[in-house]
Order: structure tokens, then sequence, then C-alpha cells
């Protein structure tokens, strides 16, 4: 691993959509943020529904009529795939602590060995929300020729300070509580205020003032106890509701991992800059989408990744790739029906107002399918 | 009190600068935001600067040869007036939790009785930063003749949700403390953890994550130990820092109290809206400034105080008083020389880049002084 560690053994979870053609050139790699678990879209083997239901499907933006779509929990993650919540083989516990330094690029690595253990050689599409983004130009830098198409959502090259800072004070909030106790929690004794608490942090990170504004004003809230020094406003409720569903759904050793891993990111280490980071990566078209209000993500990361991947098509023509590089920054909304009439949320605020530039028509031709070629 | 309670008695702490007039018309009052003391500036009885010390002297903003200026430390505050931390006359130990409850009309309604002890019947100029600028509104909605000039930067009639969410936040991350035992700390069992993680919540709410990028970018720090899960980044050391200054400087209960009472606030509360809530103020100048990028009282909020000053304006001149209000919100910044080449920062984040709509001159000549009617 990349800071030295290793693991004996692990288990990637995944879920698939749709049937690989015989020349095994039509998947789709969704790569998560640091929740979603593998299930992104209802399935025969679970019907229920995914985190990205209607993004997946026959017919849907990533259409399992054409595509073999696969939906990959990140190694680290608590969702069936290895992390610090497993069972350590070399004691039967948990590894908790002891699980070895993360990062992104081990994530990406692990990715890379799932899609050649299925015997694809090279993806139709990489496509990367959030930390999903950060694995999946970590396994583009890897993998060179990884991927003909790229879609990335709300990522970013590197961790910027201030959501080191936000990541850092929930880690903090979750090791504050008692109940992590170094790492030693178990059912009865879990970290459940650090964690609820970090939750809310997340949140209020993800959702943009204005949005808080529209859905909840200062109307009061009855739905839990009024406490002295708080409860007593509907966006209270509406965080606490929230945040109790997340707290033990989430292994908080799994959390910290996964969050610290995003912070160390920078795809440019060891470079001179972005642009040389990205340099060797071969793709036919690329796609990154962000929205103007995120302040995890914000659009300039967006536009960094974007520049980057020009100056590398630039490189590219000269030294005589094919290359169509379609790069858009900066779209209406993650939030309901505006792309496609069926992209659904994931986490960044938007603002109704954020301005539209990658069209519905040019990501689904250009990015996830080959026909644009 | 607003809420019912009592206070058998009170201190108000206050420092003055400038010599109050023989007809006492001259009278500068500056209501304070959440933390501050009374000490805005140097003065001869305490000599260290202030916390608006570029602001306040002779020949600065708020001249010091021309008004008397009074700067106050909120009711509730532990700075000098009484608070939860002051000790509670039937016991001898401190109120803590069996302080009444307190409400920004509270703080305004104490400051009235101040400025009436003085001897002044209405103040030249009323300002009021933060929430210094809600106290504000409040003595004016109470006292309509109160003052002749406002100034209010960074402030709201009322507490929007998003702000309600990250005190809300602040005050469980304190009272989720083992050390907060229901308000039976001490100064060997202090909330530290809870008060250092609401102060650095607080931190990140003030400033924009652009400043962050320009002033830690991505670079380590190694000021403080590298933890397990943090302390890896400046702006994670730099966040630390100023959270520790803060921790024993503010008592938590204090704080508590103060952050409850600005959710609380709405000055139009068994109003109309909010224009009828501030139509019997009658005011010369007024002056509404915010910060575009400030989150905690959005830019849109200032424009709402204008907006029903404005309407108050339109109401008055109808009924015949004299009127010129001046309403311009969003400046360049609070931070440096840009206004009058000598204010400084209080706390909202602003970008450089952020619009100027008021002028030094504008304010000036027709807040701060009489010489504009």
């Amino acid at each position: 691993m990349k800071k030295g560690g290793h693991l004996p053994s692990f288990t990637l979870a995944y879920e698939t959509w749709g049937k690989l053609n015989p020349d095994r050139s039509n998947a789709v790699l969704i790569l998560s943020g640091l929740s979603p678990n593998a299930h992104a879209a209802s399935n025969e083997k679970d019907p229920s529904p995914g985190w990205w239901e209607t993004m997946i499907g026959p017919g849907a933006p990533i259409d399992t009529n054409r595509f073999h779509v696969i939906g990959l929990n990140s190694l680290g993650s608590c969702k069936g795939s290895t992390g610090p919540a497993s069972a350590n083989p070399e004691t039967g516990k948990p590894y908790r602590l002891d699980f070895p330094d993360l990062c992104v690029e081990d994530i990406a690595n692990s990715a890379h060995m799932l899609v050649t253990h299925l015997g694809i050689e090279q993806l139709c599409t990489m496509v990367g929300p959030s930390m999903g983004g950060m694995s999946a130009l970590a396994y583009l830098q890897q993998n060179p020729q990884g991927a003909r198409h790229f879609l990335t959502i709300s990522s970013s090259s590197n961790s910027a300070p201030f959501s080191i800072a936000i990541r850092s004070l929930q880690r903090e909030l979750i090791v504050s509580d008692p109940a992590w106790n170094e790492g030693n929690y178990d059912d009865k004794h879990w970290p459940v205020k650090g964690m609820r608490m970090a939750r809310k942090l997340g949140m209020l990170s993800y959702r943009s003032a204005e949005e808080w504004r529209t859905r909840f004003g200062r109307r009061k809230q009855d739905y839990f106890p009024t406490e002295i020094f708080g409860m007593n406003y509907e966006v209270e409720s509406y965080l606490e509701a929230a945040a109790r569903r997340f707290v033990r759904s989430f292994d908080p050793c799994s959390y910290l991992y996964l969050s610290r891993a995003m912070d160390w990111f920078d795809i440019a280490d060891g470079y001179a800059d972005l642009p040389s980071a990205l340099a060797e990566i071969s793709l036919n078209t690329a796609c990154v989408i962000g929205v103007e209000t995120d302040v995890l993500f914000p659009a300039y990361q967006q536009k960094e990744i974007a520049d980057a991947l020009e100056t590398w098509r630039d490189n590219a023509m000269a030294s005589g790739h094919p290359a169509a590089v379609r790069i858009s920054s900066n779209f209406s909304s993650l939030y309901g029906p505006q792309l496609a009439g069926n992209v659904t949320a994931r986490s960044s605020g938007g603002s109704p107002s954020s301005r539209v530039t990658c069209s519905t028509t040019a990501w689904r031709t250009s990015v996830i399918s080959d026909s644009a070629e």
C-alpha cells in the first residue's frame, strides 16, 4: 500500500447491472463517495432502490441495455469491502487501528485489481463522484489507458484547506467521544455523540445556506423534545433525525480512515503541476461536473481538473492520440430531474440558479457512450 | 425579562472615549458581537489595543475628538457585565443554569438603562456589528427615537436556519463535553474539548473557503504533534492554536446563553413583517453593511434590513419626519485598510473581490456625523 502497509488478503463488494459484451468493452465502473455502498441501483439480487437509482437502468443515462455497470464499495469502507471494521485474519478481531494507513491510491489500486479480475482490459467509462472522483483520477494515473471515457462529479485533484478543516473537525468530534476509546468501541459503547455531530457538520457542509432558508425558514419543531440549548427549530430536528440514521450505519473507524485518505490526497504530489500529473492519461472524452455553491468540492477545483485535462488534450493531440475532450464544469444541480430528467441527488449543495454548462446530450453521447468517438 | 425571568440586580461593564458635550447629544453607543468585551479601543485606564482599535480615536472614523463613544459589554457576557458566570446574590455562587433565559431584547433593554443612567436622552449614533446589530435593532424598536443615526455591520433582523444550525451544533459540542456536567464545571474540570471544537466550527463559519485557500493551501504543519487522524496541515494547527486561546477566555455557560439568544431573535415576531416591525423607528440616516461571502449573516439579510428601513423612510416622509436614509449593503471587506484606511477585521469572511457599494465618505459624513442632516 502507498504508505507502506500490507493487507494479507482483502474482499471487495461490488454489484453489476447489464451484460458484459463478448469483447468486454462496455464496462462502466462507478467509484463511490465516502459513505455509499455498492448498491447504486436495484437489481435482481437486491430489488431495493440504490443510491443512484434513477441514473442506472434500462434507458437511464447509464443505460444497462448497452453497458455492463459495476458499482464498487471502496476498500476501507464497511459495506462489504475490507476495512478497519473487518476481521483481521491474524487475530479474528476487527482491525480497527491495526488497519494499515489507507490512501485514495490504494482504493484505486484495489479497484483496478477487481477490473482485471473480471477480465476487463479497458473500461468504457470511469465514473467518480466526490471521493470516487479522487479514486478515479488515481486509477487513471496508475492506468493511463484504463478507460476511454471519464465522468467526474463534484470531486477534486487534491483536498483544499477548507475541506481539510471540515473533515479534520469531524474526525476530532469522533475521537473526542469517550466511547471512541482509541478504537475499542463496541455495539454497547459506540461513539454515538461524536458520530452524530460529525454527520451534522458534514450535512452543514453539503448544502447551501440558501437551501436551508427555502426549506426550513424559522419554523419551530416538535418532533424531538426541546433541550435547554437546542432543538427549537425544524432545521435542528431535521439534522438530528438524519444524523441519528447515520450513526449506527457506518463504522466510526472506517469513517476516520476514509476521511483521512481524502485529506492526504493530492494527485500532483511528486509532479511539477496538475497537468503533468495527468499528462499520461489517455482518454477519448472527459466530462467534469461541479456545483457552483459547493464548499467541499468547489467549482474552481472542477475547473482545475478540466483545465489539466485540456492541457493533456493538447499534448495528446501533439503526439497523435485521438482526442475530443469535452470539458464542462458547473451544472444546474444534482438535485431532481434537471439532468436528463433522472439524475438524483448526492450531496453537494447547489442552488437552482447555478449556471448550466454541461448539457445532458453532450454528456450522454460523448461520455457514457462510444458512439461519439 | 422577555421570557419572564428576573435579575434582582445587574452590572454592566462599559468604557468610554471622548467627551460628552454639554447637551449630551454626541454619544455613539457600540453594542458588540457575542465575544468582545467593552474594550473596543485603548484609553487612559487601559492603554492596550481594543478589538476595534483603529476604528475609534482622535481622527478615526469614530472620531473621539467629536464624539463621546460608549463601548458596552453585553448583559449575559462574562467580561464584566452580569451573566451566567456572575455570582448569584442569593447563593453567592455563579448563576450558571439558574441565570434567567436571556434574549437579545434583554440586552437591548439593559443597554438603554445604561444610556438613561448616563443622562443621555438620544444617541447621536447607534453602532452594532453582528449580535450587536441585533441588539441595536431591538434597542431602536423599544426606543424609536433612541438614535439619530444607525450603523449596522454583518447583522440580521432574525437568525437564518443555517446560522441556527451552526450555533446549535456549537452548543451541542459544548454540552456533550463530559466536563460540562450540566453547568457544574470548574477551573479544573472545564469543557475544554467542547469549547475548543465549538470555536473551530465558529471560525470555519466566519471565513470563506477562498480565504483558507489563499492563506494556507496544503502546507504541512509542525507546530503541534501530528495526531493519528489529524494535525497534518497548517490550516489545522491554525485553528487549533486559535481555539486554544479562546477556550479559557470565555465562560461556556455565557457562550450558550448568548448563542441561544441569537437563535431566538426575530425582531418581526408579533408583527406582520419586517417593515412593520421597524416602522416606528425614527432615524435621520442608516447604513447597513455586509459581506457578500458571509454565511452566518448573509448579504440578503443586510438587504432585508436596508429594504425595511427604506420602507420606513417612505412612511416617515409621508408623515413628515426628516429622513435621508442612505442604505448601502455589501462592502469590500472588513479586513484591512479598505474602508477609510482604518477599519480592522471582525469576523465575517469576505473575499477581496466583494462588491463595494458603501463608500467611506458617505458613511463618515452621513452616518457617524450629524453634519449631513
